[in-house]
């Protein structure tokens, strides 16, 4: 992987996050390029013609190409490595918990902790506060399956660490933040404890 | 690939049409059990405790085992045919459209078909209703920028038909149903017929 790598973020972003720890897991270099969502810096048309149309982050930019999606750039980075399992079923059933991730998951765990933690409750629009419940409701929906799975095996495919952890791991470890209470999931926090004890760690604010 | 593959589905619905599109361009016969989704029968405890615990079609079986998440099932499906791309860039751009496809633009294109279809408009909770702005507007700009990545180029990642066109055939080829104009966007109606021109393409209602 000879060309050079440069995510472009926001650092608090669970969705950067995992791409980040990706790469330090697999001890690759990427440099980073902080955009403010909140001062709307991935919606300038600079952004939206140079880096990204969907006007959004993260982007993983490899030389001159620019890939966004975190689960993609995740896979970009990992794939022939120890993330990525060699047999065909577990490397379909990583991307199947990736899917489910960015499906079931994100949408909901990540939106409360952005709600409660960057846009404040009080300053929800009605939509919002219409879908609140139900977004409460499916968080703990996908924490509740995670803790079923994890029950069951120590991580999420095949017995041992993939880019399955790693993308889920991102935003469950912050799920408090968005008022979900991970003491109730008892086997989503031990495997918490074993992806944050994995060589080459790092923390969400490193 | 000697195992017996199952797939648990709803006709109707374009994540299990994926599927079967996959399997069909590759000619790999799968077989079809049907579950109504209307009538509860992906949440009964039995489908919960042998298909999955996520209460959800479609689930392609695979010998004994099961494989949840559209786009993972037709990955396995197609992982070293010519419908996965050799290049490591290419390849996790096919994925970056299948994880768009699912993040931005089943929640709306397919959201809406099935509220305009199957719910009716006139039976939508009140969430529902708050929510169905922000869904149309979100739908269009998923189909505008199909239609400009598709202005410069005949597939979504390099220049030939790969699992990114099949996974947003799926739901796109139908969006009509859920109210969208698909004449507002001519590159991605091109596009559709050059699916569909493919040889081993069938419909939904095959």
């Amino acid at each position: 992987m000879t060309d050079r790598l440069i995510l472009h973020e926001y650092a608090a972003s669970g969705n950067c996050y995992k791409i980040r720890l990706t790469a330090a897991l697999l001890g690759i270099p990427i440099e980073r390029r902080q955009y403010d969502i909140m001062q709307g810096e991935t919606r300038t048309p600079r952004f939206l013609a140079e880096v990204n149309a969907n006007g959004r982050i993260p982007v993983l930019q490899i030389g001159d190409r620019f890939l966004p999606e975190s689960n993609a750039a995740c896979f970009y980075l990992a794939e022939g490595s120890a993330l990525v399992p060699e047999e065909q079923y577990a490397r379909a059933d990583m991307l199947r918990w990736m899917f489910w991730e960015q499906y079931n998951h994100e949408p909901n765990v990540a939106t409360l902790r952005f709600w409660h933690g960057w846009v404040g409750t009080e300053n929800l629009s009605e939509a919002q506060r219409a879908v609140y419940p139900a977004k409460r409701a499916a968080g703990e929906a996908a924490l509740a399956l995670m803790d079923e799975q994890l029950g069951a095996q120590d991580y999420l495919v095949g017995g041992r660490l993939s880019l399955a952890d790693v993308a889920l791991y991102a935003y469950t470890h912050v799920a408090g933040e968005g008022g979900f209470d991970l003491a109730t999931y008892p086997n989503v926090e031990a495997w918490l404890a074993r992806v944050a004890a994995t060589p080459g760690y790092i923390s969400i604010d490193a």
